[in-house]
């Protein structure tokens, strides 16, 4: 299954970056329930670029429009196809015989034998991350209605930082516009993403995320592990070179009496000490949050002249990469990163105990 | 699909720690190879616990009997069973009723309702990575064939660090008996695993993979990339609670110059200059190596006494997990990383570009 | 998988009879190969309703908008998606609460707990058997490449049986724009359906399919033979009944000396001496032609009065349906049963041996 | 997924006839479930050979042994992995390059140039129908919970047909233990078989079955209809060769008025007036009994000399299937469709609506 992904729901994705435009068919979803489609709508708009200086210029108003699955407001059980077109597109601005570097580019040419289409990335494009933010919108209605919420925040960008102490502050910083816990970091990651502009360069970061509220008993030892499935659908996203659960690689430097989750009970109800293995052991879900850090790597376009190779002559070549680019895709990707949560956690949910 | 993996290639894996045994059923395996069925055992051998005082002294000789799909010792191209039968089996260790701290044990007593097989874990004991091992090595057979090979070394255990120059010390490191590369290194590694155990704790660390002479083209964009496939089994390791690529989250603090894999071509040969992205950009290989780390966590078994809670009354409780346990799994994990590595690359590999 | 099927291709089908549309995906498809635009459209075309009397005077021109997987006229290797808009519906012919006998009205009621778009039978109308079409004319394409041609033909209609004596006739006879063999079987089969069209009731028919040039060693043995894979695409259909290979219920009356098919060989080549297994045994191709017949059953939308219930009340009562109908639509499903032989045997093929 | 079908509940199929035995690995079982370890062995024991003189002299006690997934007696909610041993075979009765009229062994020579395991069939020999009757007995189990039964009858031998009037007298013949209605018709079944053995010659028939307590709302529109799933598991079975539900192909022969299932209601009730769909309309079930027959081919195996040829010089040969073989192997195939069906049900019943 190259395209698809779920269980028991399924999205299967399409598209391109400066084609007709991108979407993706969701199958599965229970008949009869109402979508809001102003909240869809504004999961969109966190995700839609040209919003401030820190993001590309490119400017979609990103409508999503609903070809099938929804009837008198109400989804009808049969799959849900959403397509958005795409209006901004400037394809003069990309050289195919020159692949970008960080970029898709240069396997994707020998993958598909130099027939991929290669303006803006063509289907590798994060363009494509606007059909699962719409899928995870949906999702996360669904959710909502069983209790269980998302929240994704900034970890880090570039060499800072940004802490909570605990769940509470988590949310909190999750529901702000840039989405940081300390408003100090918040003026020293736009500075820093900012002088990467101005150099012509640009940088990353880690995304945090909590799902709360999801039921213990989720998830399945091995293959079906929670771990494993976030992870497959988490490495989807363009950029995302890491994921860690719980402490993560940290817990690779504790000891065993420190990593362990303890338990104890206080009339009658169970509770954990901690919560190291981010609310996940033997692959299901304790009923603890589940927490999960991803890794973004910097954007790879970037305006700094850089060497790559000219694949029509097998010769060394320069690029210096054109088109309206993000600086930093980090504060974009939160709300792909909670799509990609949500669309995982209904499949999981959905498949039950 | 909870207990398969895999789309050319398909795993479906089975048994208990204190069960019959462990076995897994593999379908797509191409017809005619002459199994090396010394080369089999020797990859089981190095799973094998009891070897040293490293490891718990569980002593089981590993055998693997192959209940189908080889005939005058070539595989027929229908599904092989391999079957490791359980012979040291001590279930007088396990209380059913005190969920051990970091193990699977109180998850999947709430996903079964209290009917799953607690004795040593049961389905999610890490005795289910023999299988996993065994399916590994037929995969390591078949890629060679094909001049794939697979590395795996220790990265860290607890605060000690191995690191590596280039390519070859890792490959040269990855051959030795306790793959690592410095040799002091791997003397303050053992003080650290011994140091552990005789406090009663236990220690974690990271194991690196490269995985050589991988063609480009393969994977996905998107939700079959290299990455979410790769992902996906690893997660599947009991005790694996993080995964990155390349640089993976030391690419969140770089700035896209630096990060980016620049290209160069001599005598119409392309190269990469750097290969910070681990051989995959888009979710295809270019054909660099494919390099990877796993976060391992220390064993969730220690000998000090822990927090819990009685599930017979729901009260607070203490434990001191008996049983015969490794101070520290990463070792003996190294070649189950390389098999989860195998498995998959061979999935990739006969899905083709 | 819902409302996906494939495993090296894949589509995932979406729409709707008197939405905005129906649509398809189409994953795995090969890259750099140059579509014929105009034989899509033709096959298109010969699915499509209102060319004559025979048929439902629903008037649409069935242009297939391609969304995404094309560029510069040639596909990219990205998932390919294709819709058909609506473009004649008259919803007011519709009347939710009446279950027309015989359509999945009553099940899709209770399926989706009453919100299924039940306008022409919604997600659940032989409207969707248009991107079918459309994916099968794309995989007709990619076979002929391979030598592997897909005829299909009437094999009866009501009580009236068009024979072919070989290969040749069949080919022949699936060639015309009305296909079987006996022209004077044309004008009977046309007759018993404006019959059956004057009387405000409908007919139904065999499709008969071979599928000629296909490799040996295609298919497996159990969950993926030939015949599951193939079985499974065509009862997706709306109003499939039955499926049979070669002899098919015939052979049943058969002793095995009849029905085995004896082998012979001249100056080195193997050739059967019959063909009652449908070019299949053990799941698996022997390189004869593949055939199979399917079996139609007549329109349920009838003219004439009919008992139903009312699902308001719980109620016995009356429909006569309106709308207009097919008096039979076996000569509109010969493309559809094509194009499903065509998508189900390219997958097989591209999973290989 | 070759050798492994299912959504919720996942099969494994693995062994050969005269290798170390056939097995199963059942996922997706929910656990506590207290299974009836007598009768699994009773539904194993209704498809064992030897039992009279209709049957292959083969001898096998057919006793399952259980690897994995229960403990105590009960379903512990891992895999279920069942293994039979082979005990009683003849290895030396096959010719690897004589293939046999009406089996695998040529398709599966050329699939697997000539690795296959020949032995009685290898991995294609109906041995494997074993692991899929032991299967279906725990589906059955599970199903008998839920108050679905599933009734497999002989509606045909050779030209012998066996009529029942309504459902009970289904049931009826079901239980019998050469399941027809008309005691007369047995007879001259029996001795039709008797008559095929005498003449070195083999007999098929069709097989009906009925599921009946099936809740209205499982199956998909298209790809996963019913009937396509049901078809998908059934033409797994060797030598099932047609597959039809409800009225079938004599519904090709009908007009809509006949054939339209009408309903009615009484006192609030719903009901059909008559059952020609099988129970599913637009591949979902309706709350009828779900009715479909199934084309068994006559044993390709017969004592008369056939044609066939010699692959060693691809020259023309013939052969004497030696071997001790059914003449008829319809009175065994019946519980093994049963499973197949109780398999399908299953899974659809843990899809869900």
């Amino acid at each position: 299954m190259r395209n698809v992904w779920g269980e028991s729901l399924q999205i299967s994705i399409f598209g391109e970056s400066h084609g007709e435009g991108a979407g993706i068919v969701i199958g599965g979803i229970p008949a009869g329930f109402a979508l809001d489609f102003d909240a869809l709508q504004m999961e969109m708009s966190r995700r839609m670029p040209g919003k401030d200086e820190l993001s590309t210029k490119r400017r979609e108003p990103d409508n999503a429009e609903i070809l099938s699955g929804v009837f008198d407001g109400k989804t009808t059980g049969a799959p849900l196809c959403a397509f958005i077109r795409n209006t901004d597109t400037r394809s003069r601005d990309y050289e195919p015989m020159l692949p970008r570097p960080g970029h898709a580019d240069y396997a994707a040419f020998l993958k598909y034998a130099g027939h991929a289409d290669y303006r803006g990335g063509g289907h590798f494009s994060g363009r494509l991350t606007a059909p699962l933010v719409f899928a995870g919108a949906v999702a996360k209605q669904l959710l909502r209605k069983e209790n269980i919420e998302i929240y994704g925040k900034i970890g880090s960008i570039y060499n800072i930082k940004d802490e909570t102490a605990d769940m509470n502050g988590f949310i909190e910083a999750a529901k702000k516009p840039f989405p940081v816990y300390d408003d100090a970091c918040k003026e020293e990651m736009k500075a820093a993403i900012l002088a990467a502009k101005n150099e012509g360069d640009s940088v990353g970061g880690v995304i945090e995320c909590a799902v709360v509220g999801v039921p213990a008993g989720l998830g399945e030892p091995f293959f079906s592990s929670v771990e494993s499935r976030l992870s497959s659908m988490l490495f989807s996203i363009p950029a995302v070179k890491g994921v860690e659960f719980g402490g993560g690689f940290a817990l690779a430097k504790m000891k065993g009496s420190e990593a362990n989750d303890a338990m104890t009970a206080e009339n009658g109800k169970i509770r954990f000490l901690s919560n190291h293995n981010g609310g996940v052991t033997g692959g299901v879900t304790t009923g603890e949050p589940i927490r999960f850090s991803v890794a973004v790597k910097p954007t790879p376009s970037i305006a700094k002249r850089q060497k790559t190779v000219d694949l029509t002559r097998n010769e060394a070549a320069e690029i210096t990469v054109k088109g309206r680019h993000d600086p930093c895709i980090v504060p974009r990707a939160v709300p792909v990163v909670e799509a990609a949560a949500a669309i995982c956690i209904l499949d999981l949910y959905m498949m039950g105990k």
